[in-house]
Order: structure tokens, then C-alpha cells, then sequence
């Protein structure tokens, strides 16, 4: 069976979240869970011509609210830093670095990334930031730095984004199970109904 | 026990499905549904400075598909119209004119007109398509076109949609339920749980 496809982008509480409902729909459906980075500024300023979330107007405080609320309702630690200007650029050259040599290794890394923005309300932006969380894996954080430095590095990060925004991913958490896209930590059971039965229909 | 709000703009299909499950959801809660028209372009255009869903790279296709396969799960009848440059500046006006008369029956016409873009595909923009709508229902058209055209009726919609807006309310449909905001129609299951528990935590 194909894994269920989980793009995702750390500095997006609702990816934060849906990294860890997702795991909890695959382990129901019996599914593997594939996890592909994308950086969703990129997209959504670039290709959709918008203003990032929590600079829009309305939006930006509903969707802080929002987030607050569903991490209380599926019960997963959450707090809301104040941090400016991050992005995941090093973490995400580093997962995809890791990923190479090993997929459940790498999948803990970007685990640890949003943890320690979400739940501890760390910076993630510099290399430092990912040296720390790879150390804590027994990963060698000087390697790892020196790897996302390079041009491969760089470059499959950037084939990484160019490919998901080729499928249409313009929102994280995104999904895709069995050929069919899925948008939104609140879509989980979409997911899972598609996951059993293929069809919208209900049985 | 006060109303669940429903915010709607009858040119959202996602509104429109709301229209029908928030209903339903109400009916199990034994609670009533306040219907509040809003024009939704003019919030995301002026207010929040973003160009409308259908126009917008990546996420007006995929909005499409989700709208069908969405009818498709709830089982609402539904079809998309290729109309383009819809507004629903008339019909609004009419729903609240019939509004200050009688609440039950401005919903029908709501109904209708919602009825009328995402099942029969017919244009909702013309007057005159407010005017077959109400004469279905047996209200006296001509008398209504002509209070659609009055000051106050103008005047009674901008302060709708204006309030709206000093609420938050950028998306629909937008519910809200004993203070809580809830935005999408993927949320019904929020709007349920919050009116039982007033909690976001699992009982």
C-alpha cells in the first residue's frame, strides 16, 4: 500500500498539529506516512500573489485563536511563541539531508523541529537551531551543517518545493492519499474515509 | 437559549453547504439558526487586501473539487454553474427587507436563492432573479424590487456587512455559537461540540 503523502512546513502551527494527527490516522489505517517538506512563505507569496496568514487582516488573529483551540480539543502541547521573522530553511535542507540516509531518523528530526517551536517556543531559524536538535538524536551536528551548505543540499530542498507546488500544495498541513489532495488539520477524517473507502459516498 | 449566527454570501458554495448542514446540526441541538447575509468580496478585497478564492493560483482549482466532493459526503444536492461576475447585492438586500417582516420566511428565500446558483445553476445577480424567487414563495415581487431600491434597504445591508466585519467575520460560512466564532463548513462538528460542552477539551 502507498504511503500517505504529509507535506508539511514547521513554522505552521496547523502543520504542527497535523504532524501529529497524521500519525494517529496512519497508525488506525495500518499506513506508512511519507513526510515532504515545503516552504509554504515561498507559495504563498510568490505563486498565489497573497500575504502570509498572520499578516492578514481578520485572519491572522482567528487563525491564532483557532490553532489554540484544536490542539486543546485533540489534546497535543501547544503554546503560541512571539518569535518574528523565522523560517525553515536550515531544518528543512537538514530533514531532507537526513531523509536520504534514513527516512524514521529524519522524521524524528522534523518531530523535534516543531517541538521545540510549538511546545517550547524555541527559535528554529538558525543553523544552531538545528545542530541542538540533531545532537539531541546522537546525529553529528557538525556534519549535518557542513551537508546543508552544499548545493545538493540546496538543490533538492528547492526540487522539494517546485515539485509540491507542480501537485498543487498551497497550504500546510496537506495531504495526499490514494491520488486524492487533502487540505487542513481539520480534514483528517477525509483522509481516513478516503483511506477506507474511495468514494465520498457514504457506505 | 440565543440563536446560532449564520453568516452567509449566497455566492460561496461552501456557504451554501453550510446552509443546509448548519441546519441539521441545529435541529439535533434544538436550537435556532439567525441568518445574517454578508458580502464576502467585499471583505476579502477591501478589508483584507486578498483576491478571491476562484481567482487565486492553486487554491481556486482545488476549492472546486472540494466543494463537489464535499456535497458528495453530505449528500446536498449540488452542481457547479459557470457564471461568471455573480453577486448577491439584490438578493441581500431582499432577504433583509423580508427579514425585518418575517425571519422564517426570509430563510426560504435564502434558500431559494442558494437553490438556485448551486442546484439550478441560475444566475442570482439580475433583479429580476430576486423577483422570480419571491413570487415562488408568494411574496409580492414588484412591491419587494421596489423596496430593494430604497435608502433604507441600502443602508440596512451596509450596516450588515459592516457589523460583520467589526465582528471578525471574514470567511463563510461563519458561525457563532454562544460566543464562540467557528468559520468553514468543515467545522460543524466544532459548532456542535462547543454548544454541548462549552469546552474545547474532551469530556
Amino acid at each position: 500500500m502507498q504511503a500517505i503523502e504529509f507535506y508539511f512546513d514547521p513554522i505552521s502551527p496547523f502543520a504542527y498539529l497535523g504532524s501529529v494527527q497524521i500519525e494517529r490516522v496512519a497508525a488506525r489505517l495500518g499506513r506508512e506516512v511519507d513526510w515532504k517538506p515545503v516552504l509554504i512563505g515561498v507559495t504563498v507569496l510568490k505563486v498565489m500573489g497573497l500575504k502570509p496568514v498572520p499578516e492578514t487582516p481578520l485572519k491572522g488573529p482567528y487563525m491564532q485563536q483557532d490553532a489554540v483551540r484544536l490542539a486543546e480539543y485533540f489534546d497535543v502541547p501547544f503554546r503560541y511563541h512571539g518569535l518574528k521573522g523565522i523560517n525553515a530553511l536550515a531544518a528543512l535542507r537538514a530533514f531532507l539531508m537526513l531523509k536520504q540516509r534514513d527516512a524514521a531518523l529524519a522524521k524524528s528530526f522534523a518531530r523535534r523541529i516543531f517541538d521545540r517551536l510549538w511546545v517550547r517556543g524555541l527559535n528554529i531559524t538558525p543553523p544552531e537551531a538545528v545542530a541542538e536538535e540533531a545532537s539531541a538524536l546522537g546525529i553529528d551536528a557538525q556534519a549535518l551543517l557542513r551537508d546543508i551548505e552544499t548545493d545538493h543540499a540546496k538543490g533538492t530542498l528547492k526540487q522539494a518545493v517546485d515539485a509540491a507546488i507542480q501537485k498543487g500544495v498551497f497550504g500546510v498541513p496537506w495531504f495526499v492519499v490514494d491520488g486524492q489532495p487533502i487540505w487542513g488539520v481539520d480534514r483528517m477524517w477525509m483522509v481516513e474515509h478516503w483511506a477506507r473507502h474511495h468514494s465520498w459516498r457514504h457506505a
